[in-house]
């Protein structure tokens, strides 16, 4: 017998009474509210040339880390699930077996983020009412690849069903940006922006970093044998996403170390990081010193910066190796921000004109030092529960470590930060849900008045993210 | 139309009927009582003078860095506020602009402590009936003129009206105490002791150490040319401070780092850092191993010492340069005691006669560093939640992650630590909110009975307080 | 007048009614599954020679480091308590004074575990129904007492009553596992079984390290004198351990430190630790080269393994020199596993056939390190909450914090680490009815479907850990 799939109008919000119906109420003010998704990795292709997705297994299976990391830590292997590799040699090809793989451990996702987005996808976008289990695999395939082959489902159609206002996407300094002009001339009216990642150009460890400097100060009209040029390739490359929408940029740096070299000296490093082999405190130097140009940058042009930092990347060698990066082997390491961002914030951190979104993935965190200095410097704001904790324990861990220190307006609204487009309206809506859950809580305990909870609930879905996106 | 503004009588309390009933019967047996404020920073002059508070800018913004930290966050500028400067410099002489712009940003605060110390205060203390808002700031602003210039708003008068059993302020090394002399001397009968505070004396880093450890031995009739001077001037310090009726010390370090040098080691390095420039980490040895020399004393003396390590103070640079320190932009860092303290508690720490109380703004010590160290150690207590903490969420942070490795006998009450002296009665009941609040949650789940829980939330209000700073 | 003690059936359960009546339910299905206790210090002679215990004080609190450590912050002398001393000079002898001193400070338990486990003990095993306070403490003894004298109290007869299906003691490496043997050999069918806890012969900052070794090698019948004899000796003991029933090896390490040194390497490095004097750094290499030689050895025998890390041990010099190791002094340092793990990971992290099962008491690591490492690696598992956390709120950050990254799969059932005999089953009983407390809550918030929390409540129970544990 299959059971049902029936996604509980009330879920995530308290079981006490009072406070769920403080949060119903709440929450019936923010859920139809459009979608502004500021920070993601969905493929700006998409958006552009509107095909159709593939079939079940590429769309929601393979390119999703968190789905394939908990199946591969309880031994199913990558391989089996059609996760492509680095040297293109063979993995599964079979959608509908990697499917069947995948239904057959869908209990591993008890109780995790992952669970509660996939369940909405499937009820929501695909309308399917029993719950997914190695029986229903093959009912759930079918259903879903007919549905895919079907123009509703095409990436605009998605795009205009879910309420999206606008969408960003994240390319890297090297990008051209042809597929964000192509949306632009295609004349469809979805507004689909970059965001400037230059990870690429700012990494010293990065293996491809002298040639990829080489080629994003070509691609400028600039040299590259020189600092000042490199700086001015960064200036009009920036110009070059501010025309293709960007009003951010993102910074993805393994700690948040910033400096502040005397110009002599960041000269000196320059040539040295883009001529050889560098020491690990010369690339930490490098790029710290360039999160503090890259503000100084935003300051001038406007652009918000976002930092993401506190990531081993790829910490699974025989995972990097065969299957390349991004394949669910990032972990969290222990984050820093009162010592590593002075630097950057006494040049910086009280000019209004900047707007700096830090992100973490170390809790601890938040109460001790973020909280304490978003509620000081006028430059910088919270961002949202990130990656890991971008789930409902991990939304209630941070209002209830920030607010009480930084308050809801140092705070940004909700990131999605995901390229599983299905998913994107669902993950919205767990923000909002967990939000109005947190005000009805204050509500209900009379820290915070009723009428003021519907402006802040507004605020948190819509209003904060606007303002601090500029957008 | 203005909003009402109304204290609710269960606030803070469970939403859940069962919890909540609990916490309403607990705390009503320690509403009332005294407030014994062991631990804060209201000027004894207030006190001595018994002088009207001169407006309700310069009484509630201006030295209250909760207050102006937030609104600088969101743009607002520290002159605005009339924030004095270093140099003497003009910032807004207007107090009333300054309790306007105050109002327009007041949403500011929601669902933070500040907004319930202020509310309560205005409620309670003044009597006011309206929210504050734009459209109310001058209504405020003339009830609270108007009251001010009261006698029943004069410092004494409040006094007694709180309830207030014993406050302690907090003196410096140098500091003559003439004020707790004045009130000595007045006739009044309320009971204002200060603590003794000798950081200027005991950290090398202080740019007038060295002036001040000279000014510090002459008060005492001591040589500052050796230690052994230097060590005697503290007793006779300490001496004068019991006098006026201090039981207590408090040191603010940088880090919980304590050492125990060799008397040749400690006379050479007193007479480096009292001779010129030293290194950080001469600093904090001597800082180190003057925490231990104060343990020694106040085994000798029986004052009860309070160490509030683990802050980066005046972190924003340019706030620091025009308006000097505690002015918002003192930010928390990682905390470590489990080394730190070990040269200590290898001497003292199972001396019956010691009591350390520990303070934290790294949460993620509490369950893992102090409560396991006060619940072994004799000399160790647990302070309760401090500073960024002293809010509902720290304090539910603080019992929930102390209570079952240290149970309740090893904490020492609630310290409001304020300037913000109008203010003391709300954090204090707050406290006992809580705390009623964490018992009853504790007895309706079964895991305490309900006549221990009136006993332990009448120790936690008044019991343990008390007898920690033998009061 | 005397309180009465009575188990509340509902304890630990939410007092919200909807969330209170699912975990009820929950319960209600694994309450009365066997206890599977794979990893503790009970003591194997009890269950080799059956003997009775001694008295009430010798059985429940001499031994108890849970119990004296609190009595001991709070000013009692653990020479008072009868805890025996390392050169044998005498402490208090009569057990009823120290029964008595014991029931004095009870009150001191309030809100800590083991007020729980210890009125468990005295209304479950041993049928008292009034309060322990100081007018009950003799009868309590002479009840107690007299029990103990009777055929029911002895450790077979409790073994039973309590629906043991399996425990597990923890030998070192040079124990002739004589009494496991003599269990084998005595024909009651109880299973008692071992885990190999190599520490001794691993830690080089052991001062009997050298010694140790010697024996060690000895007893295999291998050479010391090389590192080759001792990898075999390991191998040999690991064989002679799992004979008397082990599936698990153990290893306390003051941190998670791995490392995989060349065999040039490690062979000259075993020759320095096992001749002279080791600076701190070798010592951690060469613990931190072995533990990736145990997952080696792990992977060709079967062995799952368990890691303890991060514990300063001994902390209380004086509590060392007189009362010896165990005896509450303890205390938890900051946890690292993300690089520390990595060199075992890089060679065993991919292998199905290794378990390797994480503990922490770094609780900051749970969300940030372990999770994310657990929800990859197929080789990681999360163990419990362990020591400290070993408790309600412990067990409510440990499903919060580890639930959403790493599921429910990839934990491994409850630990009990005790040798507290008698309260085994109160600590599974906690265990389980947090459990279910957590899965009813993920119920009545809609993120977990019912039927699925009672599949997860048994596999929390008893699957995982029969499966993680291999028995």
């Amino acid at each position: 017998m299959t059971k049902s799939l029936r996604l509980h109008p009330d879920r995530l919000f308290s079981s006490e009474p009072r406070q769920r119906d403080v949060a119903r109420a709440l929450y019936a003010t923010v859920k139809d509210l459009p979608i502004v998704s500021t920070h993601g990795h969905t493929d700006p292709r998409w958006f552009a040339y509107n095909e159709a997705f593939a079939n079940p297994a590429d769309l929601l299976i393979v390119p999703d880390h968190y789905a394939f990391r908990m199946l591969m830590s309880q031994g199913v292997k990558l391989d089996d699930l059609g996760v492509p590799t680095v040297d293109g040699s063979a993995t599964e090809a079979d959608p509908r077996l990697i499917w069947r793989r995948f239904a057959d451990h869908y209990h591993l996702f008890r109780g995790t983020p992952t669970r509660m987005w996939m369940d909405w996808v499937f009820a929501e976008a695909f309308g399917i009412d029993v719950r997914l289990e190695p029986a229903t695999a093959d009912h759930y395939y079918d259903i879903i690849d007919a549905a895919l082959k079907t123009d509703a489902f095409r990436p605009r159609a998605l795009f205009e069903r879910y309420n999206i206002e606008v969408i960003a996407t994240t390319e890297g300094p090297l990008d051209p940006l042809d597929h964000h002009r192509a949306i632009r001339n295609s004349g469809w009216n979805g507004k689909v922006v970059t965001a400037y990642r230059p990870d690429p150009v700012l990494d010293p460890d990065d293996p491809r970093f002298i040639a990829n400097v080489q080629r994003f100060c070509a691609m400028a009209g600039e040299d590259a044998g020189n600092y000042a040029g490199y700086l001015r390739a960064h200036e009009k490359r920036r110009a070059d996403f501010r025309e293709a929408g960007a009003t951010s940029t993102d910074h993805g740096h393994p700690s948040a170390f910033t400096a502040n070299l005397p110009r002599a000296e960041i000269e000196a490093l320059y040539a040295r990081v883009t001529s050889g082999p560098v020491t690990k405190a010369e690339a930490e130097l490098f790029r710290g010193h360039m999160l503090t140009e890259m503000a100084r940058m935003s300051i001038e042009d406007g652009m918000v910066m976002q930092l993401h930092p506190g990531v081993h990347r790829s910490h699974n060698a025989a995972v990097l190796a065969r299957f390349g990066k991004d394949k669910g082997g990032d972990i969290p390491t222990s984050g820093e921000f009162v010592q590593s961002l002075k630097p950057l914030l006494d040049l910086y951190g009280n000019d209004p004109r900047l707007t700096l979104i830090l992100f973490t993935l170390d809790e601890d965190v938040y109460s001790r030092e973020l909280a304490p200095l978003a509620g000081h410097y006028p430059a910088l704001k919270l961002g949202p529960p990130w990656w890991f904790h971008d789930s409902p324990e991990g939304m209630r861990r941070f209002r209830e470590r920030t607010t009480e220190t930084a308050g809801f307006y140092n705070t940004v609204g909700f990131n999605d930060d995901t390229r599983a487009f299905l998913s994107i309206p669902a993950r919205h809506d767990v923000a909002r849900r967990m939000d109005c859950n947190w005000l009805a809580q204050l509500v209900v305990e009379h820290r915070l008045e009723e009428d003021e909870a519907f402006e802040v609930a507004h605020e948190l879905t819509y209003g904060l993210v606007k303002k601090a996106y500029k957008l």
